[in-house]
């Protein structure tokens, strides 16, 4: 039976989708500095949506990076406290030509939403503030206890955020977190995820001549830098995947058993996800292991670009003075970042060809994570999902990082809910991300009824 | 002694370099779409100099490029014909932020003019032009016959320049070619190009998915296209710097030994040259020979830029859908442009790893060549350049490659003399390309009095 605030969500949700839409209008790209402004524009707006919804003590609180918004109600004596956390910033929209409609100008197709940052994470995000709405306003006060922390800085690495629940834990003191920034693991399947990679995102800075020097005039005696990362960089994998980084595996735990087991029932076909979401010739990974295993609990290293030297159409020929390499590692439990990363430092450095300088540049580490799934929290929002989507929720892991969960686990010691309502084809940091609408509108239904569960 | 029109340069050199400025303002880059117009404009420009100068035939020549200018004056009978080649085409200023003065704002600094494309070609090229004005505006003719070709399609290949010539060789007829496109090989040493490198520049684009990838989400199963390149370049030469393609150097044929003697007397100090024009730690290239020998006679084989992915500042999570690498390879007699590529398109093709696609694109291929010296023009070239600077004039090669100079030898049957008087630390291709102002005056009085010599 649907309560007032179930009512309330299904009577405003195109209203609810509109001002989804003002918000995904704010290009608040973290890691550009042109959109410095724009990032906090979204925290204003933000914020503003936090006090219209009637939630107390609303703070942009500045920080060293990009500004966090705060925002708590804590008016159900004995009754559990959640916070709610989700991030407002996006990726980079780039490459701009291959998006069908303007990363910020959302626009709808076939009951989706495209705009950079519809799924991640502001369409989630916001999901948490229509619940909170359609409960305070149907019913006067929340079932529960709840405070919200929204970030700007989690496509960077969140290092502000971590830092303030390392420094002010007691301003986040709640009994669970509620994370909603992953995904489904097929439409219309509720989906727990209890498990993260963790990162560590690098930059390789490669210097060969003092200035970029003509390839017919210098070519044999002046070093080109890209020839050296390419060295490097073919050093770093093999060709089937695993990484040579000395030590790199050391620390890798197996999952177990029962987790094997349960993940072979999910239904996953190989060939379809090969064809429908890469769409390369082959699939490629650590032979021996299955995709779901390669991309949840083995680590990898990815390449991201190459900046450095002539990228413009036609030729040009120069040996570039500098390029550089960003790398990153996604990283499995027990693999430790800081750990990794002096290993690959260290290997990076032996491999350095001569005539040439490096320097490895750190933009952010992450822990990975297994979630605790023993406790009332996760089973009042399976509860509430089979409710809305009529089917028992599977648990799953994903090969994402969502650095804070580690932190809230481990400085706020308490467990995370990732309640995601994202779909494997929605496009995240890619062209055309896209948030489905429906689902949008039952992430909302199953919040309001996860946390009406928790009142009683 | 100076002749009459000596004396107009030397009177007109303020008003010269004057014009040039105003046509290294016009940025003709020709490998940018966007700079199509310029190159157009850049050309009018050359066109109306040659009217204004009392040249006659002046016509600028659609091509399926950038247009070809053309010029001439025939009315000394009996006195030999002389085609002068150049371009006005220029390299791509980026990287910009590095230039001390904007790229297209010449400046002079230290008895230097600094300006993308002010040694190569613009200012050499316009020396051609002042010289024929100094003659006709002091005797009334000149004391040769005299053609002139100049093209807006050196830096992309040349491939206009090379049909016209294949196709209008008579319209071209003429004794030798005068070709100023080349350096000095030290301050105040009059040098006479007898050797170009040839060129074949490629882009190897490699495909994995079907879009780009959260690098989280995906990493592990989708294969990363800088990956597979990396693999691929790092199999194109050994950590010394030898090409490994099978049979790349099959046709390298040595210079004689008499060559290689004379260039054991040039005046080159290997540490002067790291330190001061390439700047690196230490120098690369084939063990056992040295830097000349490495950049005139042995072929090589560069990385130029790698497109694609995110090259932004900061971090971004994507395992890009595609990306490519810009290489080139300098070829040195008896190698064969075409067979090369072929060689290098196979050779790449079987390094190809699994799970992306590669395509390989070919820019340009240009001949490489070794110049006959036994002839007049050569003679009366060292002795004008003696008369200027008071030396006697060395002979070199180059590692650059300008394609024609092998086309006017094979369809005109002519041959070129390269007088050119930049300096090795012009930063070609490179931001603050710069031209040493008394270099053009005296490149201007060398190119009067050699003219006046084939005159008499």
């Amino acid at each position: 039976m649907a309560s007032s605030a179930v009512t309330y969500a299904k009577e405003n949700q195109q209203r609810f989708l509109g001002e989804l839409k003002d918000l995904l209008r704010i290009p608040s790209v973290s890691t550009l500095p042109q959109h410095k402004d724009d990032v906090q524009r979204a925290a204003a707006f933000i914020a503003n949506q936090m006090r219209a919804i009637g939630l107390e003590n609303v703070e942009i609180i500045a920080t060293q990076g990009h500004p966090l918004v705060y925002a708590d109600w804590l008016h159900a004596p004995g009754k559990p406290t959640v916070l709610c956390y989700g991030h407002y910033d996006v990726q980079p929209p780039d490459p701009l030509d291959e998006w069908k409609s303007p990363p910020f100008e959302p626009t709808e197709r076939n009951q989706n939403l495209y705009a950079r940052g519809a799924v991640d994470d502001k369409g989630q995000m916001y999901m948490h503030l229509k619940s909170i709405e359609a409960l305070m306003r149907s019913t006067g006060k929340l079932p529960l206890n709840v405070r919200l922390i929204v970030e700007g800085e989690e496509e960077v690495g969140g290092e502000s955020i971590a830092k303030f629940v390392r420094e002010h834990s007691s301003r986040l003191k709640a009994d669970f977190a509620l994370v909603s920034d992953t995904e489904m693991f097929a439409p219309d399947l509720p989906t727990l995820c209890v498990g993260l990679r963790g990162m560590v995102y690098t930059e390789v800075e490669m210097t060969g001549a003092m200035t970029d020097l003509h390839s017919g005039i210098y070519g044999g005696a002046a070093p080109n830098p890209f020839e050296a990362l390419a060295r490097i960089i073919s050093k770093l994998k093999d060709e089937n995947g695993k990484v040579l980084i000395p030590g790199f595996y050391d620390r890798v735990a197996k999952p177990s058993g029962d987790e094997l087991n349960a993940w072979k029932s999910l239904p996953f076909d190989e060939e379809h996800y090969r064809k429908t979401e890469v769409g390369s010739k082959e699939l490629t990974g650590e032979p021996g292991y299955s995709v779901l295993e390669r991309t949840w609990v083995r680590p990898t290293l990815e390449i991201h670009g190459m900046p450095g030297g002539f990228i413009g159409a036609g030729a040009k020929t120069v040996i570039p003075a500098k390029a550089s390499a960003k790398i990153s590692m996604r990283l499995v439990p027990d693999q430790r970042p800081d750990e990794v990363f002096k290993l690959y430092s260290d290997f990076v450095n032996s491999l350095k060809p001569r005539g040439v300088d490096l320097k490895i540049k750190q933009y952010s580490l992450a822990d990975p994570i297994v979630i605790r799934t023993d406790n009332e929290y996760v089973k009042a929002s399976t509860e509430a999902m089979k409710e809305v989507f009529g089917k028992d929720t599977v648990y799953i892991r994903s090969g994402g990082s969502i650095p804070i969960v580690a932190d809230f686990e481990k400085y706020l010691k308490i467990p995370s809910v990732m309640m995601g309502f994202g779909l494997p084809d929605d496009n995240l940091h890619a062209p055309n991300e896209k948030f489905h609408i429906p689902n949008f509108y039952r992430g909302i239904e199953s919040i309001i009824r996860f946390f009406e569960k928790l009142g009683r």
